[in-house]
């Protein structure tokens, strides 16, 4: 039997909608380019994201219509996150970072109609204008320079709108943004959101166990817009009314710590890497900045225990999460469960640096060669979901069918345990296990222990070919600063710490780990510099 | 263009097996009618959901068959709520505080075809028995006491499940359950509630702005499961994984205050009828308690401001909320904007005795003869809502089209005042409106006011025919135990808080008001005792 309510579609003009009338005198900030702080209101915000829907309709745009964006963390790019998709037109957020062969590869893939450029990235355009193929490129004025000759200024074409835009009715399904991954191996491939889960996942991510967000709120998204939509941040923002502060190109610790002081910033998001920089300045000039007390949601990797716990002592809580861009990204949020909040502090540290439980409509379950691993806590498979927000494809790529289950559950390459009662420990990505003699071995495991060592900056571990083991693990290690420590020193750092046969059989000290453009380390690179590694 | 991500359903098989296997040591406490607590887990909760759901399967139930329950809130009622629709079944939760006609009326028209239903309130069921055509009945042995012949025992019904069970697969849009509306006029009116409906729903309900709901919360839902499905919060707290404490059939204040300081609650929920009962213990008890801060949300009826302000001398914090049956029933809630925190203390109560903000997917306005009245804070118009938990008709009801508009937003009846910012504030049900030489006056507003004398325990202001003004107010006031007051010293006390021709022409002195089955004021019966009043 069917029911009897109303079926509105999951879409997010209702989200503008609600922003502009219910939060009009909400305040979104961007540090522009020349570190100066752009101010404005949700009113405005609202009038411009509806501008630039309206002028892109005029120019032609139709539904389904990719349209672009090259640009920072700024209130133009939320306009662009909002006013794409409410006039039927899909979001595709470029990755600033690739190389610009990537960059016009994915352009070309996606069939990208129009471009959305910020002007200090002009010059990224010019480097791969001649291989894509744009109908109309609009450029952003941040620095307040004339727009180069042929090109539209962003200020211009919102100018082309009259006011009187009426959003076309989109059923839930449509696709409303697009990002593609940026993975270590392969093509990068294609994530089509829909306006259903990006709404679903903005109501997940504001739920009190997930980010907590409420309209009190002061957020800034460090992880940038081009990287799986800033973890849906500008749509959870704005759906509850938060003020948004936006920290533009400047993602060094000093800029981000002078704009968490002066915009009294209470909820902050990036990855593991930013938020090393962020602690050593802290560190540093510990009484410079007055924050206010303020949750720093790590993703996008493991981030060490060692930094949860030095973070507290500023009284900033990093709270640990996981997600893929397949999954819009979120999938689990680390926060510990009321029944064991009176465990000891070293098990409430092991549990916050965990991945921790699945969202609501998120399923997660680990799969390995006897099948679902049971939820003991210790037995390892490789992780695989399911639910709303979640990809059952990657756009116009039908090889890649081998990263969904016969079942049609997301595999996800991290290799898990599953506590008794449901909190997600990531132990390895599958390609990243070291397999010795038979058994498992975590590099990750092993890289958090040793970023615990006093004089360890970073520590990388790989898997190289061993003649009697198959597999033996080795480590990278980047030192602090005048710290130094001899290989012996770090074997019995782990010796109480791993079954014996965990310990890397080599330790070898480098300048610095490679990494990806969204700050993973690129463990490739270190395999194929050690690939011929001869053991002692 | 549609995206490419997982449609999957949303439905409450999710939500049960989320509770019984991410929290499954969370609790569920129980006030028996011996008022003993009963405890058990989630995991038992889950199994013996699941258990019904099957016993339900086995004793024949089709997709779409009505199970109705005439039950207090215990955790057996939970179990109906989960195990009759994730068996694809609609759960009809019967209001016993109606009249036996009609709560026979209510099960015929919903053609129910099973009965779960407390021992305790057997004798409900014997009064209606004749009238009725139930299929099978279960009793839910709560004293202990054997079930009578030819009756079923719930726990022998569950006693017949093997632990097979399988969810059936369910589209989100079929239906999980249907309450009556208890209007003051008019035959009982049925709403489906859909899967989806109650996923969203409570979704929505669990965020910081509206309930803010935490897996370490202690949740009392006071307000009957029979009543709206107690605000979805059964749903809710589920979902977020908190422990829930039911208070069974004892809804006095001691009871609840002794359970709320032995479970140590968090959030609790009930109509303004009851928060008076319990406030007035605390008054004359006010060390006898040992509670947490906790939030009261109110609903159901417009809590007076005089209430919210006498609870935050107890540090228990009064959160305003409104919605409907046909609502699911969260329409607003009322919490302080942060732009607005810094507001005066009168500003601040003022604010928080509103209906508040929509919540997220739930969209408003205030209709009246001009068409659209405008957010200003003073235009009246009647409340027109629209979103995914909304009812676009009754079951099987073809009459009561008009109380949807012609663009089919749902027509609430309620005349309201909206503020530049979306802040909704009831002045009155359209057809308490009092309408005097062409100008509007709020029952409502002076109701309020008139509870805000310290003399006055309750006060309900009714249109009275006038043969120069056509209506005018009269008063109907229920003084405090040993209180005294004049006419005249009311008359003064409204003079500064009110335009001169608000202020009713007579105060008559009752002993009580009378209400309907879930507390609000009957004002049917005032008007019909009134109606031959002659005015002086």
């Amino acid at each position: 039997m069917l029911s009897t309510m109303m079926r509105t579609p999951l879409t997010l003009s209702h989200l503008l909608e609600r922003a502009g009338r219910l939060f009009p005198t909400s305040e979104i900030v961007t540090r522009m380019p020349d570190r100066s702080l752009h101010r404005y209101t949700y009113a405005d915000f609202y009038r411009r994201a509806r501008a630039l829907a309206e002028a892109l309709q005029k120019a032609g745009m139709q539904p389904g219509d990719r349209v672009a964006t090259l640009s920072w963390n700024t209130s133009a790019h939320l306009e662009a996150y909002f006013g794409i998709p409410v006039a039927g037109g899909v979001l595709h957020t470029l990755n600033l970072r690739l190389h610009p062969t990537d960059i016009a590869y994915i352009i070309n893939h996606a069939e990208d109609r129009f471009l959305i450029v910020d002007d200090v990235l002009i010059k990224l355009y010019e480097a791969i204008k001649d291989h894509i193929n744009i109908e109309k490129v609009i450029v952003v004025p941040l620095t307040g320079q004339p727009v180069p000759e042929g090109l539209t200024s962003y200020e211009d074409f919102l100018a082309t709108a009259t006011g009187d835009f009426s959003y076309p009715e989109l059923p839930e399904d449509t696709a409303m943004g697009m990002c593609y991954t940026s993975g270590t191996t392969g093509k990068p491939k294609g994530v089509l959101y829909s306006h259903r889960s990006m709404v679903l996942h903005s109501l997940g991510s504001a739920l009190p166990d997930a980010l907590n967000l409420a309209q009190s709120d002061v957020l800034t998204p460090v992880v940038p817009m081009f990287h799986v939509m800033a973890w849906g941040l500008p749509f959870t923002g704005i759906m509850v009314g938060c003020t948004i502060a936006m920290p533009g190109p400047h993602l060094d610790a000093v800029n981000l710590l002078d704009l968490y002081e002066s915009e009294q910033v209470t909820k902050t998001a990036g990855v593991p890497t930013i938020w090393m920089g962020v602690l050593q300045a802290l560190q540093k000039e510990p009484t410079r900045w007055k924050l206010l007390p303020m949750e720093m949601v790590v993703g996008g990797a493991a981030a060490p225990e060692a930094m949860i716990r030095a973070y507290d002592t500023f009284n900033l809580k990093v709270v640990h999460a996981w997600g893929m861009t397949e999954m819009s990204p979120l999938g689990t949020v680390s926060r510990i469960k009321h029944n064991l909040a009176d465990s000891d502090p070293d098990t409430l540290y092991a549990l916050r640096a965990c991945q921790g439980m699945p969202m609501p409509l998120v399923e997660v379950r680990a799969m390995n060669e006897h099948g679902e691993a049971p939820w003991d806590g210790h037995t390892m498979g490789e992780l695989e979901v399911r639910g709303p927000w979640v990809a059952q494809s990657y756009f116009n790529l039908e090889s890649e069918r081998d990263k969904w289950s016969a079942d049609g559950w997301f595999r996800t390459g991290d290799v898990v345990t599953i506590s008794s009662e449901g909190f997600v420990k990531i132990t390895d990505r599958t390609k990243d296990l070291i397999k010795s003699g038979g058994e498992w071995i975590s590099s990750l495991d092993l890289e958090n222990l040793l970023m615990g060592h006093p004089a360890v900056r970073e520590a990388a571990v790989i898997a190289v070919t061993h003649p009697r083991w198959d597999e033996r693990p080795l480590a990278a290690i980047v030192l602090k600063e005048g710290a130094t420590v001899t290989t012996e020193e770090l074997r019995s750092y782990l010796e109480p710490k791993v079954a014996k046969f965990w310990i890397p059989d080599a330790f070898v000290f480098v300048d610095e780990i490679p990494r990806t453009s969204t700050g993973k380390f690129l463990k490739m690179q270190l395999r194929d510099k050690f690939k011929d590694w001869h053991w002692e």
